[in-house]
């Protein structure tokens, strides 16, 4: 019943169309009316936030009286938009590196003002319009043109100090917050974990984007209702895939890309390119899903670089850029008029916009350049198209409007974003910091789980490394060389502690690109990624940690039992720790893989050098102490090789054995014992072939690693870790920043 | 006069056109006539290129003649054309994994012969056609549809035993070798180096792929020929560039790819997906100069998923592939009759090849498949196109029609491939062994001037640890302490060497792409490029041991003046040479940048474990002691040991000394003179304060180091770079298989 009137509604009228979907989702979710004299939009939204408990009966009929309310659609306008950068000669603005497309195809662009002598580049020049709820607003150019600038401006992704120009929806300015939580950016690169499976994916999606206090039930069902929507049925239980797992196609990695960003059902929807390096059945199907998100009541601005002749039938209004300007603005239908009356039709059977950005492109290369087009097209928008008028009809407020699309299902989590009641800012999570920590951690967990091979590689490094070990360093004995046989196996094996570290870089890098996706529009909070990435690294650490202590400490003959064992694995563990901690860190810091590699590899090579191994701590030159003090491997190889040595009553070198460090280990015992009792007079004390002449203390002292105690080693090795994964957080603070200055 | 004649034929008839490029080319190389008579191909070229010295008016002359003997152009026919692949599920054959491209757009494909018991996958089932010279044949499909399989077929890129049907070039079987001499094959990433001109770019490939004999000033007549075919005379002088240096735009760089694969002026033209990537006016100039090779003579066969309504213009003929079948075949103007007459007519206003691929892909989806649409066109072609029946007008033999082609100035490099007189094969190169090696490494040190700072990066880290081991190991006394820090140095700076080396990795990846695709074509020799990719490591090499020994070596105070330096020197550099020959061959087993890192971290890791330095040769367990010898960092640790103690002259430890390795190092010297005494009467001796109690030779013996003396070590280490070498070119050899099986 109410479905059917719905449609024909919006059949009739310009009002936004409710279309099947929406009708679905109004018996899905709870509607929340509109009440009169709400003040502040907190105030107003909170309220809206408050009431999800009413019966859906009593909602559908309040519902109805929003709904006329809202007869007037959201309008986002936006005039004399200017955004100009330094000309820098490394750094190409126009060039948006990206991992996953790589080729190269950018072009000189955008005009210089008055020539080389000035360094502006103006990206956006004085660009007016206006988007419609309902509608698909399409900016077009050839690449280098500004479309990405444009989307950026209009999405808030460039400082309000460098944009010049203003933005207002339904008349009143947009404030960057509020923005924030009505809108959403769907960027060019699809940056999804190649295990999940689509409706995995976006059930993650909904977790981290709706609010903790909707029933799960209800986020399920609201993931089903955009797989319809996305078109992904067929596709739900499949994995996203990547090189080494088959998954879904390019068009539905899109479209699952497009479902993770607006889970929350935003009103205002930005995309990059979302139809760039798919075929044309792709491209056609993910604007037609777009068609039909604009149609339940938001707005959609796109960039597309050629839109076919198909997809250009859903689009309903165009701008064309061509370095920075505009040469068109109207609806796809007015190409046609624009260029007959500029002087140059379109002849009958070529593809309009195909011949319109052609012909452009031909301009640019001329030496006037595209300026009569633009200054044509500005004459021709005064006159002939109606579109960029501002409609003067009833208007309701922003805050009004809002709510009333809120009433409607739309936000989905914007309406809950409000319920926490402190004064100076509304909260912008939809979850708590332990919820999101919560969320992180399982889809880290499902992940590992289906690519076991990551973690496997890694195990299998440390097991073979420690078997080596075990049967190169097999069952030493306490003799001098023993003992220095002990002291390599220490250094080499600590080293391999971080070695083996490195090969978590690759795993991160993923990561790091959805956590700045995530965070771009606060899907959670930073310190929780950060924190959670920490807590689930713990238990794969523990398991290498106890492979390798296993593998060698019996082996190699290790000294102190089950305790020496314990402590052994303990250190281990807080290597591993530390390990991963410094790279997770310089992976945050570092975003090319090769390169960070590199580094880690090099600095723990200099590391291992003044860990005290190779040159023990008194023999360091004083100007290079600080740098033993700052090596991570000093802390374990120390704390190890005190946990092994510092038995009192143990000895290492007894009678005879003193002279096998010295050239008189050849000559034969008896000798050796007649020298002994020489000594013995000579000194004036008792020295049999058993006396104890090296204690593990004394070996401590002559390797120099007595200026800490091992339990202060052990402290200090896990506050580094704690050190670093801190250090980790203030990267992706600095490192995430989302805007074009 | 002779050109404008030309231009008129070519626009009155069907005969192949002579454009202005053509004309000129005339006045830049001399023509050869034809002599009737000739038998053999071999022959026939071998004479055609004897020739060259005839004088232009003669040539212009017979030129004429020989001419009106090639009025029927050359076409090449394939019949029944089927490949199978067994199915995988690992594998996916229908995407080529590529590094440019990058996003993973591969739809399931293809039909599986009797659904999922039978795991055979047919990727062409049964294709028949023709392309003939002076037109474009273009191959269509959605992604997966076996386009890139068709075009590997017809480019004899799948062996011969796995295809099945018949490829014919004007009704003779063209043999493998012959295709390779007379056609080219362009690969869809654009694998050219960044740091090179367009212009040197195409002269590097001029000189790879023209015969030797060719004076110079010819090789760059033909370059600045086809700079002004491929429309880049203003980007010329222009490099190609990469992500950190701005270069020409993708739609440029495709026509340098196109151009280094056409300097020879291949009468067969493959393409895989020219267009992909670029903008629609970028992509339309692409086609539009592949018209224009094809009207210069060639036959040009290009794959392309959905070509542009401006780009379907230049196109001449037809395959729509779906799943492997063809689904159309036929002139671009019949598509509308022939849906018409399938009973699915194109609506008026629709794009018709993007209605055509949408409806089959429409098609695919329904139950009976495109079935009834192959069924169709099957009967459409035997009735409906008379393209498809071959002419059976007055023809040429395979033989003349090729040497009447080279007369007039086509395959500049094929005419002279035929200069030597081996009657067994003839010479597949174009220059000879050591000319290819000048010119890789020519192009070699140019790339490695324009990118100064992938060898800076390798040198600021060498100088660096060299910087820092002198610091860290300054002026080392002859104590035994000074002797054990003595050993941890060399064994550091050995295994430096080596991480360095790792550096190079990523250097070579690009290396090793554009090596696959120029040696595809027999650009140049694989044993040529080993070599020359050696010779030129060479002086980096060098200035790297010598700026690590010189840094270090008086820093540290090693011993043995002069000549100690110069072996310090020769070892370092056999270590680095050693080195990168290891590195090198990895890479060239490895393909993956990220995991030859790994796993060159790994093994030298372990060469270090097993070098000697961690543990002493004689307390290796016997079942490791191979990896001791397979170490490649032991040679080098083992000769700078010997080269620093091998000193019979000098002592180390002398008299009191001897207490300094034992916990008596703590008495008082007094005393320990008094025991020295003691041990002098109780072993027979006199040892006093200065006695010599410790030789070098006593400390080489004590580290295990004995088993080799300095020089087997060196001839070892050189030996072993020389072998890596041998092992990477073979690496390349079985590596670099350019066919599907």
């Amino acid at each position: 019943m109410f479905r059917a009137e719905c449609d024909n509604y919006s059949m009739e009228s310009d009002i936004p169309f409710l279309g099947p979907r929406h009708a679905m989702e109004l018996q899905e979710f709870s509607r929340k009316p509109k009440r009169s004299g709400s003040h502040t939009l907190r105030e107003l939204l909170q309220w809206v936030g408050d009431t999800t408990n009413d019966e859906y009966s009593r909602v559908l009929e309040v519902h109805g009286q929003a709904f006329q309310h809202t007869l007037v659609p959201f309008t986002l306008s936006f005039h004399n938009l200017t955004y100009s950068v330094k000309n820098s000669r490394k750094i190409r603005p126009a060039c948006f590196s990206s991992r996953s497309t790589g080729s190269n195809i950018c072009e000189p662009s955008s005009g210089t003002v008055a020539g080389n002598e000035s360094r502006m580049r103006v990206l956006l020049n004085d660009i007016s319009g206006e988007a419609r709820e309902g509608e698909i607003l399409a900016v077009l150019g050839a690449s280098g043109s500004g479309k990405s600038t444009m989307i950026d401006a209009l999405a808030n992704r460039i400082s309000r100090e460098s944009l010049k120009g203003t933005i207002s929806l339904n008349g009143e300015v947009l404030e960057s917050k509020l923005l924030k939580v009505i809108s959403a950016y769907v960027m060019q690169d699809d940056l999804l974990f190649p295990m999940l499976t689509v409706e995995e994916t976006l059930m993650f999606s909904a977790e981290f984007r709706l609010p903790e206090t909707m029933p799960r039930s209800r986020k399920r069902a609201r993931v089903q209702v955009l797989i319809d929507q996305l078109g992904l049925r067929s596709a739900a239980k499949t994995i996203i895939g990547d090189e080494g797992h088959r998954g879904v196609s390019g068009g539905e990695r899109r479209r699952v890309s497009i479902g993770t960003d607006i889970v929350h059902d935003p009103i205002l929807l930005f995309l990059d390119e979302p139809t760039s390096g798919l075929d044309s059945t792709s491209a056609y199907m993910v604007v037609k899903v777009l068609q039909r998100i604009a149609q339940s009541g938001s707005i959609v601005i796109m960039s597309i670089h050629q839109p076919s002749y198909r997809i250009l039938s859903l689009l309903d209004r165009l701008i064309v850029l061509s370095r920075g300007q505009t040469v068109f603005s109207g609806s796809p239908g007015s190409i046609p008029r624009f260029f007959a009356e500029f002087g140059n039709p379109i002849p009958a059977n070529e593809d309009k916009t195909e011949f319109a950005l052609d012909y452009i492109r031909e301009l640019e290369g001329t030496p006037g350049r595209t300026k009569n087009l633009v200054d044509f097209n500005k004459s021709w928008q005064k006159i002939r198209d109606p579109q960029t008028i501002p409609s003067n009809g009833p208007k309701l407020s922003l805050k009004d409007a809002i709510s009333a699309s809120i009433s409607m299902g739309k936000l989905v989590s914007g309406a809950t974003n409000m319920d926490s009641n402190q004064s100076s800012s509304f909260s912008m999570f939809a979850n708590s910091f332990w919820t999101e920590i919560l969320i992180i951690a399982k889809r880290s967990i499902t992940n590992s789980k289906r690519a076991p091979e990551l973690f496997a590689v890694r195990f299998g490094a440390v097991l073979v490394t420690g078997m080596i070990l075990a049967t190169m360093f097999r069952k030493l004995d306490n003799s001098p060389r023993g003992i220095q046989e002990r002291i390599a196996f220490f250094a080499f094996a600590m080293s391999t502690t971080f070695y083996t570290c490195a090969e978590a870089i690759p795993m991160f890098l993923l990561q790091r690109y959805i956590f700045m996706r995530e965070t771009a529009y606060n899907a959670y909070r930073r310190s929780s990624f950060v924190l959670s990435h920490a807590i689930i690294s713990i238990p794969s650490l523990l398991i290498l940690s106890l492979t390798f202590s296993a593998t060698t400490y019996w082996a190699v003959g290790l000294d102190g039992g089950t305790s020496g064992f314990l402590f052994f694995f303990t250190f281990m563990f807080a290597s591993f720790w530390a390990g991963s901690s410094f790279v997770t860190f310089l992976s945050g810091i570092i975003f090319n893989v090769m390169m960070a590699y590199t580094i880690v590899v090099a600095i723990l090579a200099y590391f291992l050098l003044f860990s005290g191994f190779f040159i023990s701590r008194d023999r360091i030159p004083p100007y290079w102490i600080w740098f033993h003090y700052a090596s991570l491997v000093k802390y374990p190889y120390q704390g190890v090789l005190q946990n092994e040595f510092d038995d009192a009553t143990k000895c290492f070198v007894r009678g005879i054995q003193v002279f096998d460090g010295s050239p008189l280990k050849v000559v034969p015992d008896k000798t050796k014992l007649m020298m002994l009792k020489t000594m013995s007079t000579t000194l004036g004390m008792n020295i049999t072939g058993s006396t104890c002449l090296v204690t593990g203390e004394d070996i401590l002292k002559q390797s120099g690693v007595t200026d800490l105690n091992k339990w202060s080693c052990l402290c200090i090795i896990v506050a580094l870790g704690f050190f670093f994964r801190i250090l980790f957080y203030f990267a992706l603070l600095l490192g995430s920043k989302n805007k074009r200055r």
